[in-house]
């Protein structure tokens, strides 16, 4: 069972940043523990390692997250979900660490009494982690590795903080393939 | 291994119709179909049994199709969603016969590149799924039982071939309680 970092969120939330150690996601886990018997509606989404990107050879992703701040933001995305649709139950997992092709990085589950309120919040959620929770990716191809962070990421960032140089933008909506060193006063980029 | 009910489909989809005899939908079996290489994300709609409708408490429900037009459109719903989509996999099943609350009754699986894209196709099978497909449902309840199909069915159904009298419509986005007598020539309604 992992469960490393588990945080104070609602009672029907479970939000668990699964150390590398952890091995891969148990989805069952997740979908069963948002199963209600008042729920007519299960939505899921599984976010997978790619074997491609822009044309290079993907051989597995790492994941880096500054916890705290990531269970944090986690939660409250849930509680935001809730607020916005009746869900019965929210589950959110994210792996650290090495995550091979075809395996789950993320891993979201909603439940609700009818269809389209499990998907909205199940999709919200999911878009959330992607824009505004800070864990970020580092590609690993078969001749170097980058690491990426999420368009979304970066607008969201830009709409708070100001405007985000051309080169640090995405070109598609995979996200750039830079990380923002936030612990540069300059606000210098690293690109490895 | 249950599969009562296959047809002939894109080579990347599953679709099966589940005769009551086999148990429990094997959720992992149609989430890992889908599942592919050159896949960054895998959504899923899971259908399940609820234990409520209008205040009344549901024991179980029950589902029977007319098998072999399901299976068709369920074929012509996911080429239609791969048509809309760049979807890589998609996976549908749905069990007929006795459904417990809390079980699942419909399974939808699709996999694709990004996350919006399997997100809109799996929503928009299961939509389809309730709208145009031909599987009904009884609700079975502690004391008594009655035909539902799904607002959606009808209202689809009222467009094709003209109005369907106020009595057959739904009060809410559950469906009716009635099943539309296909085979009576007066177009009578059986309310069970």
């Amino acid at each position: 069972m992992a469960e490393e970092e588990k945080v104070e969120a609602e009672e029907k939330d479970l939000i668990e940043i699964l150390e590398p150690s952890s091995g891969p996601i148990d989805l069952a886990r997740y979908v069963d523990y948002v199963r209600d018997p008042a729920a007519g509606a299960i939505a899921t989404f599984e976010g997978t390692t790619r074997d491609t990107f822009e044309g290079k050879r993907v051989v597995e992703l790492r994941y880096e997250a500054y916890v705290p701040m990531a269970a944090r933001r986690l939660a409250a995305v849930c509680a935001e979900a809730r607020a916005a649709w009746p869900v019965l139950r929210v589950a959110v997992a994210h792996r650290l660490g090495t995550v091979g092709v075809g395996e789950a990085s993320v891993f979201v589950a909603a439940s609700a009494v009818h269809r389209a309120e499990a998907m909205e919040a199940c999709r919200y959620v999911i878009d959330e982690v992607k824009a505004s929770v800070p864990i970020w990716k580092k590609e690993v191809y078969e001749n170097g590795e980058v690491w990426k962070e999420n368009r979304e990421f970066l607008e969201r960032r830009e709409a708070a903080v100001g405007p985000v140089p051309e080169r640090k933008k995405a070109a598609c909506c995979c996200g750039s393939k830079v990380r923002v060193d936030e612990a540069a006063t300059d606000g210098k980029i690293s690109a490895v």
